[in-house]
């Protein structure tokens, strides 16, 4: 197998356990053996469990002696609640390690110059855009600002409508498109909306599987606003945890979910519209349904743009067909 | 060249001719000779002009024989302004015919039937749904229905607007997005607007070329609404024809294109409400930029819905980017 090949597995076994890893990154390993076969792979392990690397190599075991590691991050070179992962690869003795993203933390890097003086043969940069752009986008963005990556995802029909005139919306996207969310929402550390949506739709806001059961992993659930909501909202059930926070201020949410890396804004027009003109969305996520609905309710009222020339810039990353439904990814310029 | 990859050839050549052929169809046409190797090609001359199969029959002169012809159209039966397709085929003698699409005119239809009578080997159906869905779609929408083939065509905003708040609207779209406008317009029978349109943007509802020239074929510029527009309205200079209609009614606007084929709806929402309400509209084009503007102006306003479940609901048939954007196509369910 090839490193592109082997990085692409190990793309995989980090998306699996998205959401789940917090602090850490979500990583993926995977190692081949010296005759270029896959020996074992892994993933970040919950929090205080064994980094991916170590997964990996304790699952190829003998056969990672004279093979080549394949990790979505750098190894780290630092004590934390585990050994460094390069005293394992060391250790393990694999005669060559291959990673798509430097890790940005001052505090575990320095993994591939140890391992390098080691006698390690080390590639970097094997799949860089996949991995910085996919998995681990989060995580630096987190890194990077000290800033949780906010992603905006709304449902809409083809003419910018969140909802019918009579605020019925239910639904709009179809159940792969619905299905999705889930999934991102299970990988997503908290979900924000505003208290307008919960008086408009009494939300769960809860991740579920396609037969509707619970998710292992819950975001925490994020009611954002002034406005006091009934305690039999169901977003305050026992489905999650709920945080209120009072306040119509994007910043001042971002700073409440400072110490979390991965959050989604589900909220309706007025919640996006502020988020958007404080200028604090990394990534749009538009499930658009091939639906016409007309009215005033649209997906954002005011993004703080009066004329063309001032309007919001960003760029396509994405689109794919969903079921009947389109999904558009969009990044800052 | 295998027959799919031959009526790939014959599409190419009808699409250069969308537009020019009223009132006949644009159909496209290549000659294989009897080694499968291209011997001409061709598409429907100008009204009066030859047949796309007369077109390449000419090209392949003596390579014919023995050949196979593959045409997106069945191939005609009837004397017209140009004898039978069917009666140049046999003297030329092509041992073969493939072709997309039967001819659904009554006048027309039986040239298949009398191809094989005299021997010739019928392969039809090659390529139906590129044809059908493609450059044959408003022309059978046309023989089906007695009505043009109406497309909205719109430029808007992720977020669904087609201005910003203050009106400005120049430009949402790319250069190349507006250069593939032109492209289409140039390919129409007619664009459509309303006097909404014409007030607050003045446009000149022409088909012009990457340069800047006009394009060689001008649509018929239709102005819709029963306000009075300005004669200094530069929809109504000289460099097209300009037709103004002074009702608010789809059908009547139908009505007064019925001897058209292919009509692109370019109006605002209000003028765009009103064909979606009609039930008049075929396919939808959405120019979709990355960008978010906010505020009042919306692609649409009023499309006749006013709960979810009565959504006007429609499928994509196509998703590609151009430049910057995305070219979403959607017809009916």
């Amino acid at each position: 197998m090839n490193l592109d090949a082997a990085m692409a597995a190990a793309i995989e076994q980090s998306e699996k356990v998205k959401g789940r890893t917090y602090p850490n990154p979500p990583v993926g390993a995977v190692i081949l053996d010296a005759d270029g076969q896959i020996a074992g792979v892994g993933a970040t392990a919950p929090t205080g469990g064994p980094h991916a690397e170590v997964v990996a190599l304790r699952r190829a075991g003998e056969r990672a002696v004279g093979g080549t590691a394949v990790v979505t991050l750098e190894p780290c070179n630092h004590v934390g609640r585990t050994p460094p992962c390069v005293d394992a690869l060391l250790t393990a003795g694999v005669a060559a390690v291959a990673f798509a993203v430097t890790d940005p933390n001052p505090v575990a890097a320095g993994g591939a110059t140890r391992l390098s003086e080691a006698g390690v043969h080390i590639v970097a940069g094997v799949g860089a855009d996949a991995v910085a752009g996919g998995p681990l986008r989060e995580w630096l963005h987190k890194q990077r600002t000290g800033l949780p990556h906010v992603t905006w995802k709304f449902a809409a029909s083809v003419d910018g409508r969140s909802a019918a005139a009579d605020g019925s919306s239910q639904w709009i996207t179809s159940e792969p498109a619905r299905a999705d969310v889930h999934r991102r929402r299970a990988a997503a550390d908290a979900i924000v909306v505003g208290t307008g949506t919960v008086f408009a739709d009494d939300p769960t806001l809860t991740a579920r599987l396609p037969d509707g059961s619970l998710a292992d992993h819950q975001p925490l659930r994020v009611v954002v606003g002034q406005r006091e909501i009934s305690p039999d909202a169901k977003v305050l059930n026992e489905e999650s945890r709920t945080m209120v926070i009072r306040t119509r201020d994007p910043h001042e949410v971002l700073k409440a979910l400072s110490d979390r890396t991965d959050v989604l804004v589900e909220g309706g027009p007025t919640l996006a519209g502020a988020f958007l003109r404080a200028g604090v969305v990394d990534r749009i996520l538009a499930y658009v349904a091939p639906i016409l609905l007309g009215g005033p309710i649209t997906v954002v009222d005011d993004v703080g743009v009066s004329n063309i020339t001032a309007a919001q810039r960003w760029r396509f990353d994405g689109a794919e067909s969903i079921g009947p439904d389109m999904l558009l990814s969009l990044i800052p310029l």
